[in-house]
């Protein structure tokens, strides 16, 4: 990492727009995440960066010359912007840092172009920030695996053989991939009783949630061409929460031989703003010891494990105050996301910029560090207790999940933003 | 279906293109795929469709003003012209047909014209034929999971109690979709031998096919909003041929408990002419008794199978003369493709055009007609003797798999083409 490129990290850098200096604001000017918003003067979306209460318009900054992407940051969707490779992104955040940084006034002092190039945003509609060509799904937290086996499988034998061997993981439905605030419908499918001989067709009765973080691939690889451990990180732009909402009984009826479908196909979360790799650099920190040692091809050397904290609040419809029903740290997984790459690649599966890669549900060791409502309720036996009364053993109509993640620094946060979405009635 | 429409099916109708009307052609003027090709003149791929030992170029024909596709047949795509919908598919078919049916001069007798819009099969280098947003695989052949069920759970239970209640699927990896002709590289990864304490890395010492037909979604559903059964077949744009290479020793090792992942992701090939459900419609047959009745969404009245005569051959590096490996027929699949769809869409997963949708693998009752080694060999332990001598467990380095597929119609068959590719060795 270059000099520059270290500068923009250092605690005591403040910016000139007062709302990022705020110890609580997720923005500050150490994060500059990217996303794709519109609002009421730009109606097609475009390409921005989050900072205090703001967002910079970054196709304004470039037709001034002020930065230089190509042109790519009024296409909706970041891909063609990641696509020009990690020396672009680290010369785009340079430079955003210095235009922002305390005592610099190119965009400061300029009120015409200023007036331009902040968007508040409170007035932003957000919408995903990548076109997502593919979505794989991991599986990486020990303590989630080991609880969902001790529950489903056997608790002497929770773990099977090839968890602690490679980081398991499935593909997802890209497509139904939505942005933080999309109202999410109860899935309808089939079910199985416990006692009846043949499946219902019916609305979910155990809708739940799961804990993630997820990583967007910025340089792909070709079909046939592994990318090695060691340079995986490379190939990541950067990252973002992520909820892989559940259907529980639906899941468990459909899920073998094959994995889950329809129980996870209904809708998936992520948060607007993609927070980069290079933001996330000072909160490096060491994966656990993985025992057995893996095979050559999913070491690395060094810190790759990052210290992002994580909280998940539910709050019923009608009601004001939310309820904290998990707090966790993305630190305890297991496998790293350089690990899930090189493992994703290792056969010569190609991947493209964009692809979503989940982390899988990120759970402690308590149930009020779990990711998910089966976790923590143990598959609904023991529901959670709400600050306004009331209890969840599974989600309700009405229910507002949200998740919220951050990297605490030195009087700085840097935060993702929030991941939320609330649950609609069933179609009848 | 409408008198236009019905008149481009007739058995008895011929095309001045004299290849077209050898009996033996897989494409008559009853068939008229669409695909993407590119040749010497033009260099960027293009859409056309294949008819005797030729491909018309369309967007020729639309330059001519002889069809009209709103100037979609320039993309390296077919997605935009399907988006146009069923109308504009239909509206075209019934020029086409028109245009090159037996009598007709319009094209025949304009020799400039012609010489632009007719290219040499013989010359083309054909293309994926549509971009896939979202490949699902699903496993409809009750025979294939009967097989398998035997080989690896449980004889008398080879039958998971899901199987007869819902079309299994699950979420392929699109990105390693290749077409016809592209090699397939050996994929390495870990397996488990059966007295190892660990996995070792390795190439695969199990590489297999799976004989598949696939569907192209033609016209996609928002989030939230099903696709009823007896709509399903509307969705359809049409059909291909495909190969879900597999490593078996790498699925046994990492398919529990979320699926398949590796050990399919490193290739899938498929056919380059899509077949449209139109060119069909003639070879329309009942599906098979479905016992116990499904649930109401998975109802739907008349005839949903296709009789399609499905044939593998396998060619090992150096020789001549190939071993049809397999002959069985689509018709045989429980599931069909209708239901394969309103299952996928149930629960409100949105579906988008140029999705591909495999068939699973399909196999007859016996071991001639298996679309798998690890069926027809009984996991390798009945080797399958070659023409040329020497036999075949699984596949070995330089071997050539071709699967070919037709319908068969009176003095004239609709066919799909080649879904061929060879195998390279691993990488070291």
């Amino acid at each position: 990492m270059n000099d520059a490129l270290k500068a923009t990290l250092a605690p005591s850098l403040k910016s000139w727009i007062e709302s990022a200096n705020d110890p609580a604001s997720d923005f500050p000017i150490q994060n500059l995440p990217f996303g794709i918003f519109s609002n009421a003067v730009n109606t097609q979306p475009r390409a921005g960066v989050a900072i205090g209460e703001w967002i910079v318009d970054l196709a304004v900054l470039e037709d001034a010359r002020l930065i230089d992407a190509q042109d790519t940051f009024r296409a909706p969707r970041l891909n063609d912007f990641i696509a020009l490779g990690r020396e672009k992104w680290r010369e785009v955040r340079i430079a955003l840092s210095g235009l922002l940084a305390q005592g610099n006034a190119t965009l400061r002092d300029n009120a015409a172009l200023l007036q331009r190039a902040l968007v508040p945003l409170s007035d932003a509609t957000m919408h995903l920030p990548v076109e997502i060509p593919g979505y794989t799904d991991f599986y990486s937290s020990k303590e989630h695996a080991t609880n969902v086996g001790s529950m489903f499988r056997d608790p002497k034998n929770a773990l099977l053989p090839n968890w602690s061997e490679l980081p398991v993981g499935y593909n997802g439905r890209a497509s139904s991939v939505v942005v933080s605030g999309t109202d999410v419908r109860r899935p309808n499918g089939q079910i199985k009783l416990p006692d009846a001989d043949r499946p219902v067709f019916s609305a979910c009765r155990k809708l739940d949630i799961e804990l993630e973080t997820g990583f967007i691939v910025g340089r792909g690889n070709a079909l046939g061409e592994p990318i090695p451990c060691e340079e995986a990180e490379a190939h990541i732009f950067g990252m973002v929460l992520l909820n892989d909402w559940s259907a529980r009984d639906i899941q468990q009826w459909e899920y073998v031989p094959l994995g889950p479908f329809n129980s996870k196909g209904f809708a998936t979360t992520i948060s607007p703003w993609i927070v980069t790799i290079d933001a996330l650099e000072p909160f490096r920190t060491a994966t656990p010891v993985q025992e057995p040692q893996p095979l050559d091809y999913l070491r690395h050397k060094g810190d790759h494990a990052f210290d992002i904290d994580l909280q998940v609040t539910l709050r019923p419809e009608g009601t004001k105050q939310a309820t904290t029903i998990s707090r966790t740290n993305f630190k305890l997984m297991y496998w790293s996301m350089a690990q899930q790459l090189a493992h994703h690649t290792v056969g010569g599966c190609n991947t493209r910029v964009g692809d979503l890669m989940g982390s899988g549900t990120i759970s402690g060791a308590t149930p009020d560090s779990c990711g998910s409502l089966l976790e923590s309720t143990w598959n609904g036996q023991r529901p959670l207790k709400l600050e306004e009364g009331g209890e969840r053993a599974f989600l309700q109509d009405g229910d507002e999940i949200a998740i919220t993640g951050w990297c605490q620094g030195e009087g700085y946060r840097v935060g993702f933003g929030e991941c939320a979405g609330r649950i609609l009635a069933a179609r009848a």
